[in-house]
């Protein structure tokens, strides 16, 4: 393999977009092809002599690509990942891994028997959150005794959502879509070997069909127990208290976070979402997440609260807080949005013949603690865990 | 009965200090006598004319008092109460109502069969407790679809403790100690009627040997979850979010609540801890809760979230804001501190002959949550709960 490796985007949905202006930002790392079912949505990186695919398939299969990114429905991730491990491609897979065990355990197959890097899009990878990690890694604090995790955000009603992006069997909802997101900042800061789950999830939205809360208590393999909480439904936003910066970076003024404003109300038909100019305009300048739209910051996903033996640990607007015997001190955060660093992280494991910190072992442990929130909701009781695996390490 | 009802207090510490005060500001309540166990304690009431006893049962066999309000310590509340009852006066009794569900039934008991009312100290007194239970109640936003209620505080080196208020087997530690508040307020908003508990309770203070932080996920019956959390270490303090209030409602500076300063670090031995001005200055001006010291507000116990169908629900900085789709509005909260309502409630209760609506069967429903606590945590499973009563009505 040459000094660059070369990406191929496979699926240009939201997912895709934000990632796309990330790749030719990143040392050594180039956009190679994307593949789409719409041809429209192909039209402009053909123009710009892109090699494009009308399917993952053929993308898999082209000699010029080295690894495929895939952002397709949540129910195709298996296939595609397969698919491309079977031709020797490396892959880096959006959250949810995929909808259930079974499929995870034949993806963790198809990696392992092609032997390619499998890198699970994660938010262990933000700069505040790997920050957390090695505060409580370091052990100056003693022990995690305690996480507590809120997030407050109109997730249900500030996107624009297909009906079948809804559909909780299909991979839809809140807790498969953002838990991922949550599961994983708390199972990296609390060491990663989830022992139970219990959980309720709710469906309370009158315009969409769709699980858009839940509440978890889980506990670790040590007893450490956390809290973790998540309301998408756009009334109160934990924004209010996190200086108006929410979950890419972007700060705004707190009254735009309160204030009556344009809420979707109903599921789209492809028709109507694909032509919003943010499906419709130039792929890669669709979304420009952490490219200098406004005043920017590390990424925030709700509020979360670390507590040690000896001290408390939260994010400030630029860094951390320590809380400690001696008061209260702020250590700085590297203010990077957007996927810069599972890029980084792909191309590290890459040439470096390593595994990924965040593999499809650690994709499938999360995904189990997504499926336990589900289980214990619908049976009211406690779940335990079978397939949990450890944070191992800090990357560079 | 006369027009004015006659308390005496039982038990001159730290709770019964908080309130004294409000005896003789509250019409037709006048406070007729004090007992302690130590002369110097009593000292003060004497020399000003007020009857003193140095038992609480010689106070019980008073003919000149109505209602012994019980703030002795926890493990001698069974026996206080069912004296005071037995001999015909009412009860007002702080938290934890009892050690364990056998007394709060005997306690129950001695209250039926004397015909005299129970009233249980609680948060469910505060002003924006009431306005957040009003609000939902209303059902303006739907049904309660999750309460989330985190409280970082430094109770644990921020008082004066005996070491025989650490031990758990007492009634000592923060899951009975505080416990009872925080789950008063979730309680009576959520409806009171508490399905299970799962909890884990951590007990990791290097200096006082005790319950020192929870997380408890609990279950409604019509299923509501809540998650409900605890931290009395003393580092982070929920104050930085909610302008610097705290339980009482004074409002101080954030950097108060953060830079090192004073705390304490180890039990107190009797004679170190009642030569403190606190104690050993005249009872009723130890503690001035609410009376004129700085600026203050209403009551904040940490931050608590409610999520209704159509809205969210938390306090201000003087009221409460009410989030729904139109934006969010704010509406006004009485600001009082200190039991001036539990005082009220006694009254009227006395008065109009009718139960108070937190009586001592809602008191043996908190306190089941709270053992379910402790039981969760020791067995690492769900608990599930038998004698929870609804919350009734509100009060004037």
């Amino acid at each position: 393999m040459a000094d660059t490796i070369r990406v191929a985007m496979a699926g240009l949905g939201i997912a895709g977009r934000i990632v796309l202006p990330w790749f030719n930002r990143t040392p050594g790392v180039e956009l190679a092809a994307v593949a789409d079912t719409r041809p429209p949505a192909l039209e402009p990186f053909r123009a710009r002599g892109l090699r494009t695919f009308d399917s993952v398939d053929a993308m898999c299969r082209s000699a010029d690509v080295d690894v495929i990114w895939i952002a397709t429905p949540n129910e195709r991730h298996m296939e595609h990942v397969i698919m491309a491990a079977d031709n020797g491609k490396h892959v880096v897979c959006e959250k949810p891994m995929a909808l259930n065990l079974p499929q995870a355990q034949a993806m963790i197959e198809a990696v392992e028997r092609n032997n390619v890097k499998y890198v699970q899009r994660s938010k262990v990878f933000d700069p505040p959150v790997r920050k957390m990690r090695e505060v409580v890694a370091s052990g100056q604090l003693g022990r995690v005794i305690q996480i507590n995790s809120w997030n407050y955000r109109g997730w249900l009603v500030n996107n624009t959502f297909l009906s079948t992006e809804l559909d909780t069997e299909r991979g839809g909802g809140l807790t498969y879509r953002q838990g991922p997101h949550q599961l994983d900042i708390v199972r990296s800061i609390g060491g990663g070997l989830v022992n139970s789950v219990r959980a309720t999830t709710g469906r309370w939205s009158q315009d969409f069909d769709t699980e858009g809360n839940y509440a978890v208590f889980l506990e670790f393999e040590d007893g450490t127990p956390a809290l973790v909480s998540n309301n998408a439904y756009g009334y109160f936003d934990t924004g209010e208290l996190t200086w108006g910066i929410g979950e890419g970076g972007p700060q705004v003024p707190v009254e735009l976070l309160y204030e009556g404003k344009y809420r979707q109300m109903r599921p789209l038909d492809p028709k109507e979402k694909y032509a919003l100019p943010r499906y419709a305009g130039p792929a890669d300048q669709g979304t420009q997440a952490g490219l200098g739209e406004g005043r920017h910051h590390q990424p925030f996903y709700g509020l979360t609260i670390v507590s040690c033996e000896r001290g408390d640990v939260r994010q400030s607007e630029n860094g951390l807080y320590i809380y400690t015997d001696d008061g209260r001190s702020e250590i700085p955060c590297e203010p990077v949005a957007g996927p810069r660093n599972e890029v980084a992280e792909l191309f590290a494991a890459v040439t470096e013949n390593r595994p990924s910190v965040v593999d499809a072992h650690w994709g499938m442990a999360t995904l189990e603690v997504i499926l336990a929130i589900r289980q214990s909701s619908a049976e009211r009781r406690d779940v335990t865990l079978e397939h949990q695996v450890p944070f191992v390490g800090l990357w560079t």
